[in-house]
């Protein structure tokens, strides 16, 4: 479906009128290779057939994590975002992400710093095991903007993912999420590629226009924090569905946190989760929330707090499902469960951890976004 | 594989390393769904294996005609524009176009002006029967820029072709072009995706700083002029295609022209070509070659000069194609033949058409670009 990577209502809208008429085009493939045959409502990546395969394409880009690198002048780590972005949505839905092909506009080629992303996304792709099979370099002149004097891009990549065959391909929708089931976390330790707006509003106000080379650990810079790949949760999923794992839902934690990711999959439902065992963010989120005097709504509606994806299986399926992300050497934890809908109101329950500096607070309530 | 929007030999070495990197991760896939299992040497689509199909998958955009709409006004079109040069990379490699993702980037949201565009990228899929299946807007603020106040943007798009079976997946990789075989022209009347550059620095001089307000015509401004929507062919290779007509080689007429299009396909064979009756150019481009006091050479170079797509087929198959495309709407005629090559040296040999102010010289030699 279309997306948009902010999430405000504006956006959100614009995405939401696009995709109308997007659907109105399908119609062209009926009964032909190319037919979107399960729209995975509100999911990120529609399935379509061709032959025998069902597959599922999606797009994303980097956004604005580009300008901490520009800041930073750390690129080759950017690859291993660009990556995550596109092919973690495809996981989303259980698809084993196959290939990708991305687009890169610059104002006008640096070729040293060009080489760093590709090095970069080389390097991404070959662990997600992901054929790079395409790409586009287009010098867009002063239509591209960004901090200092190098080379400014916008990066953005399609993956297409295929449907893992298990006596028939199975395509991971969450319709089939029940109460009772577990919900399984995958940790995340940075920001992946989203929240930056927020993230840079807080440091600016405190550290000014240079905020990147201030201070976040005696060693570490926040321009260093902020920086940190986005891990690529991909092979996980395809790991569980491999082994047969039932899977009922998969929620990619990006623009719109828990809330809004996790939300998506119980409105197809109408049931609730109570999550009370997240792991935690990870350091520079939480001296961000204090910086800022946010809320714990306001983080986990703009970061992902420390849970990359989270995925709901049946929860005697758990202590398999963990080993085997695990062995994969992903951290991973059981993290809550899926709840009955009470009374027709969906919402997600999130109990924020204990972080470093002591309690965020009780247990929230998060009104299901789509509701 | 990679390709750069822009014809320098800055991006091309861009490009051409990007590529290189690419192809390490390709083998990640061996024996799997998603892998590359022909590289169609120096095309815009590498062929992909998915069960029993093979699909192409390329990435473009609209590039900077995205300042024509915004100081024309008119954004209806450029839908046509983004689908033309996604597909009609993929009809080269003769596949039928089947999906399309595309991914919107903007300063900050105008629904108006993402509804116009959405509008005309639905009516171009419905005719080229390609399904959106999918897309992502993203707001970057700052990093997007471009003319006037209203909202600033960079459109791109993937799109996946599958291979029309007959016998087995047909795939048109120019391999099979021979000495003796017809160039068939299809028409171009605008100036498709590409050479704005150009044409803007030829306008600015003449005209100032709003040259789109300048008449080309009577009734018509440059403004008009240059933001006609790009043909998109690919159905006529689909008709071609289904009809067995024996394609060996197709050119997508856009960045580098003619020389850089078609010069691709003749340099796997070392063959030449003798393109003599080619469409002349549009009004718009041969009044700009006059203003500008450019060459043919250099107008062949960045322009489609009339021709935005060349077939190469057998010669006896000539008259039956040409009514095949003219049954769909297309406008074709046989524009020259295929020559042996000389001693080695590749070249493209075009002799430019009468263009309505008079003949633009003798036939030009363009050494191959990739020699």
């Amino acid at each position: 479906m279309y997306t948009s990577g902010a999430n405000t209502d504006r956006s959100r809208s614009g995405a939401s009128r696009a995709f109308a008429l997007a659907k109105t085009t399908w119609k062209t493939r009926e009964n032909s290779d190319g037919e979107p045959v399960f729209d995975v409502d509100g999911a990120f990546a529609n399935v379509i057939r061709f032959g025998n395969r069902l597959i599922g394409m999606t797009s994303d880009g980097v956004g604005t994590k580009i300008e901490v690198a520009e800041r930073t002048g750390v690129y080759r780590t950017l690859g291993w975002d660009l990556l995550a972005m596109a092919v973690d949505d495809l996981a989303a839905v259980g698809l084993e992400p196959a290939c990708l092909s991305n687009i890169l506009d610059v104002d006008r080629i640096d070729s040293d710093i060009v080489e760093e992303l590709m090095i970069g996304l080389t390097e991404a792709a070959s662990f997600a095991r992901v054929a790079v099979t395409g790409g586009e370099i287009a010098e867009l002149g002063a239509r591209i903007s960004g901090y200092g004097p190098k080379m400014h891009f916008n990066w953005c990549a399609t993956a297409i993912g295929v449907a893992i065959e298990r006596d028939g391909p199975v395509i991971v929708s969450g319709r089939t999420v029940n109460t009772g089931d577990a919900v399984v976390a995958l940790r995340e330790t940075g920001f992946r590629s989203n929240g930056f707006s927020l993230a840079r509003s807080i440091l600016e106000k405190k550290y000014g226009f240079l905020w990147h080379e201030a201070g976040f650990l005696p060693d570490v810079t926040w321009g260093s924090a902020l920086i940190e790949p986005s891990k690529v949760y991909c092979r996980a999923v395809v790991d569980l569905v491999r082994a047969g794992c039932p899977l009922n839902g998969i929620a990619h934690v990006t623009g719109g946190g828990i809330p809004g990711n996790f939300g998506r999959i119980l409105k197809l439902t109408g049931l609730s989760a109570e999550l009370e065992s997240l792991f935690p963010p990870c350091g520079a989120m939480d001296r961000l929330r204090e910086m800022g005097n946010l809320s714990a709504k306001e983080t986990y509606e703009n970061w992902n707090m420390g849970n990359g994806m989270l995925i709901v299986l049946p929860k005697d399926a758990v202590r398999h499902a963990i080993e085997i992300v695990a062995a994969g050497g992903f951290e991973a934890r059981e993290a809550g469960r899926i709840t009955a809908g009470r009374g027709g109101i969906r919402t997600v329950t999130i109990a924020p951890p204990t972080g470093p500096e002591g309690k965020l607070g009780s247990p929230l309530i998060f009104e299901n976004p789509d509701k």
